[in-house]
C-alpha cells in the first residue's frame, strides 16, 4: 500500500513538474512577455491619445464636439491594438486582453494556469504604461472608466458584455484553421471590430472591452469606482463567445483541435 | 399509368426531402446562425455608434458639425462590417446583407431556398441587435433611415440603388476564384466600399444599402415610413450587380461554377 | 515588284487586323467594361461624399472646420478608389485613373492604343457618375477641382505632378513581381497613398491626381476653368512615376517584362 | 616580418574594397533610391496635410478643434506611411525613417555602413521634400516638431522614446520569419503603430518618431531649437526595441540570421 501511495504520490510530483516546466518554458516566458510589451504598447498608444485628446471620463453622447474626440481616440485604440496583436499574434497568439485570453480557455486552446500568467502579463503591462503616461503628462487627468450618469451598473456591464462578445467571436474566428495561415487578417479584424464597438461602448459604458485596459488607469488613479463592471461584463462576455464559436462554429474535429493546443502554450 | 403516377409522386417527395435536407443540414444550419450573430455585431457596433454620435434621423446634408458625425458613424460602420464578414466568411460566405444574398442568388451561386433563409436570419439579428439596444439605452432614440426632407422616394431608392450596386458588385469580385485563396481581401473590400457609399447615402437617403440594417430600427421603433425604398432600392441594386458580374465579368467557366456552388450550402 | 509592294500590304494589313482584334477581344473589351465600372464607383461615391459633406469648391485652408470636411472626404476616396481597384485589379489591372494608365503606358506594361481605349472608359465612367449625382442631388452644386485663390496654375499643376508620382510609383511598386501574388496589397496601397495625399492637394489645388476624376464635374458643370492643370500635372507625373519605377526600381529582366506584358490587355 | 606587413596590409585593402564594392553595388544603390524616393512620399504628404490642416507647431492639448486636426494629420501620416513603406519594402526593407534603421542595425540585421547611408538618403528624401512644399504652399509656414509648452526636452524625448520603441518593435515583428511571406502586413503594421502613437505624440512632444521626418522642416526653416530631441529619443528607442525583439523575441537561429542578413544590403 505504501509503495503505491509513493508512487502516486511521485506521480503527482511528476506531473506538477511538468505543468511547472510547461509554465515557465523559455518559450512560454516568451508569450508573456510579449503579451507585456503588447499590452504595453496598446494602452500607451490608447490611453496616451486619450489623454492628447482631452477626452473627459464621462463625455455626454451627442454633443457635436464630443464626436471628433470619440472619433479619434477609436481610431488610436484600432491602430494600437491592430499593431500590439500583430506584434505578438506569432509568439503568444496576440491576446493583449484578458478577456481574449478568457475566451481562448473557454474554447480550449490555451489552458487555465497559462491563461493565468497572460492575465498578469497583461495586466502589469497596462499599468506600466500607464504609470509611464502619468510621469510624462504631469498635470493631465487619467481618464478612467466610468459611467456615463444614466447608465447603471448592470447596463454597463451589459453593454461591455455584448461588445466584448463580438471582439471575441471575430478573435475566435481569426484563428479558425479554416482560415487558412495567420497573417494579417487575425490583427485587422480584431483592431477593427474594436474600433467599431468603441464608439458605441465608449461614450456610454465608459468601458474598454478589455479589463487590462481599465485595470492600468484604475490601478494608479486609485479611482476603482465602477470598476466591476469593466471586469464581468469583459470576462462574461469573452467566455460565452468563446463558448459559442467552439460549439456551434468550430469544424470540431479532433486533429483541428490537437493542432491547436499545440499552436499556444 | 398508376405506376408512374405513384413513382413520378414519389420521386418528386425525394426531391423535396433533398432539398430539406440541404437546407436543415448541420452545416447550412451554421451557415444561418453565423450569419445571424454577424448581423448582430455589424447592427449593434453600427446602430449603437450613430445613437453615441446622437446622429439625428435626417441631418442636413452641409452643415459643418453634421461631418464629423457622418465620417464617425460611417467609419465605425466600416469596421463593423468588416469585422462581420470576415467572421463569417468562412462559414456562410459572409454576406450580413439581404442583398448580397440577392446579388449570390441571381449570380448563381446561392440556391433560393438557402437565401431566404440566409435573409431570415439576417433580419432575426438586426432585430435582435436593436432589442439590445433599445433597452440599453433607454431614453436614446433609435434612428431609422428616414429620408432628408428634399429627397423623393424615387430618388432615395435610386441612391440606394446605386450604392448597393458598388457593395455588391465589390463582393463579387471579392470571390472571384481569379482573386485566390478567400483571406482578408473580402471582408476589407466589401468594409470599405460601404464606409465610402455611406458618407454619401447615409445624409441623402438616411438608408444602409443594406435591408436588415434598415429593418430593425424599423421594426423596432414601429416607423416604417419611407422603408419600401430601403428594400427595392438595395435588392434591385444588389440583384443587377450580381447579373451584371456573372455574365460580364466572371470567366464562366462550367467548373468554376460548379465550384463555386460547392463552397457556399 | 508588284508582287512585293502586295505581299508588304498584305502583311501592314494583317497586322493592322491583329492590333484590332486584340484591341477588341473578348478580354479587352471586359478590362475596358471593368475600368467604365469602377471608375463610375470611385467617382461616385468619391463626389458624391463631397457634396454630402458640403464641400466647397475652394475651401481656404487653415480653418478649423474645414478639416473635418478634408478628412471625411480624403477617408470616402481613399475607401472608394480601395474598393474600385480590388474590383478590377484581376481583370484589368485596377488602374481607375488616366494617369495610371499612362505611367503603366510609359513603363512597357501596357500599349499605347490599349491604353487609349482605357483612359476613354475611365472618362466615360466618371461622366456617367457626375450625371447620375447631378440627378439624384438636384439642387446641390457639382464641385469641380478648382484652384484655391493664392495658388497659380503652375503651382498648382506642380502638386498635381507630385501626388500623382506617389500615387502611380506606388502602384507599379504593387505591380512588381517580387512583391508575390496580387492580393489585397495593390488595393490597399494604392487608396491609403490617395488619401494621404489628398489632405493635401484637395484644399490647395483642389485636384484629384486623376484627369477622370476633374473631367466628369467638368463636363456636366461646363465649367472648365484651370482643367488642363489636372491634366498636365497628373499625366506629367504618372508618366514620370512609370519612367522612374521601370529605369531604376525594377528588376529589368526580359522574362519579367514579357510576363507582365502578358498580364494585361 | 615586412612581407606579413604588406601581405597584412593588402589583406585590409581587399576588405575595405568589398565593403566598398557591396556599399556602392547596384543593388544598394536601388535600395539608398528607393529609401530617398519613399521618405519623399511620405514627408510630402505628412508634412503637406499638416499644413493644408493648417495645425500650427504647438496645438493646446484638449481643445476640441485641435483633436479634428490632429487626427487628420495622424490619418494622413499613417496612410502616407503605409505607402512609403510598401513601396520600398521589397527593395530596400522599407525602412523610411533613421529609427527603424538604427533598430535593425541593433538586431543584426543591417551593416553599420549600410545602415549609415540608409540614413543620408532619408535626411535627403526628407529635405527634398520640406524645399517643394516650402516653393508651392509659399506663405503657409511649415510646422517643425516644437515641444508643448508645458513639455520639457526630457520629457519630450522620453516621449518619443517609446512612441519610437513601440514602432520599431513592430517593424521587427514584421519582418520575423515566422510571419511568412512579407506582403501588406509590414506596411500596414507600421502605418497603423505610428498613426496611433501620431496622435499621442504629436500635440505633447511635437514629434514623429522619425529623426528624417523632423529634420527636413528644422533644416529648410533654420529652426533648430529642441531638435535633439527628435534624434535622441528616436535613435534610443528604434535601438532598444530591435535589442529587446532580436534577444527576447526571435528564434534565434543561426540560420534565420544568415538569410536575415541576405535579405537587405
Amino acid at each position: 500500500m505504501r509503495v503505491i501511495k509513493v508512487s502516486s504520490f511521485l506521480r503527482a510530483g511528476s506531473q506538477f513538474l511538468d505543468v511547472m516546466e510547461e509554465l515557465f518554458s523559455k518559450s512560454s516566458l516568451r508569450s508573456y512577455f510579449a503579451e507585456f510589451v503588447s499590452t504595453f504598447i496598446f494602452v500607451f498608444a490608447g490611453l496616451g491619445s486619450s489623454i492628447s485628446a482631452g477626452m473627459s471620463a464621462t463625455p455626454t453622447a451627442g454633443t457635436a464636439g464630443e464626436n471628433c474626440h470619440t472619433l479619434a481616440v477609436a481610431v488610436a485604440h484600432a491602430f494600437a491594438l491592430f499593431a500590439a496583436v500583430f506584434a505578438s499574434a506569432h509568439i503568444s497568439g496576440g491576446h493583449v486582453n484578458p478577456a481574449v485570453t478568457i475566451g481562448m480557455v473557454m474554447g480550449g486552446h490555451v489552458r487555465i494556469l497559462s491563461g493565468v500568467c497572460f492575465c498578469l502579463a497583461q495586466l502589469l503591462g497596462s499599468t506600466a504604461a500607464c504609470i509611464l503616461l502619468m510621469l510624462l503628462t504631469a498635470g493631465q487627468a487619467i481618464p478612467t472608466g466610468r459611467l456615463a450618469p444614466h447608465v447603471t451598473g448592470m447596463g454597463g456591464a451589459a453593454t461591455e458584455f455584448i461588445g466584448t462578445f463580438a471582439l471575441v467571436y471575430t478573435a475566435c474566428a481569426a484563428r479558425d484553421p479554416r482560415k487558412g495561415p495567420h497573417g494579417i487578417a487575425s490583427p485587422t479584424a480584431i483592431g477593427f471590430v474594436y474600433g467599431a464597438n468603441f464608439m458605441l461602448t465608449g461614450p456610454f459604458a465608459g468601458g474598454f472591452m478589455n479589463p487590462a485596459r481599465s485595470f492600468g488607469p484604475a490601478a494608479v488613479t486609485g479611482d476603482f469606482r465602477d470598476h466591476w463592471v469593466h471586469w464581468v461584463g469583459p470576462i462574461a462576455g469573452g467566455g460565452v463567445a468563446g463558448l459559442v464559436y467552439e460549439i456551434f462554429m468550430s469544424q470540431g474535429s479532433v486533429n483541428d483541435r490537437a493542432r491547436d493546443q499545440a499552436d499556444v502554450v
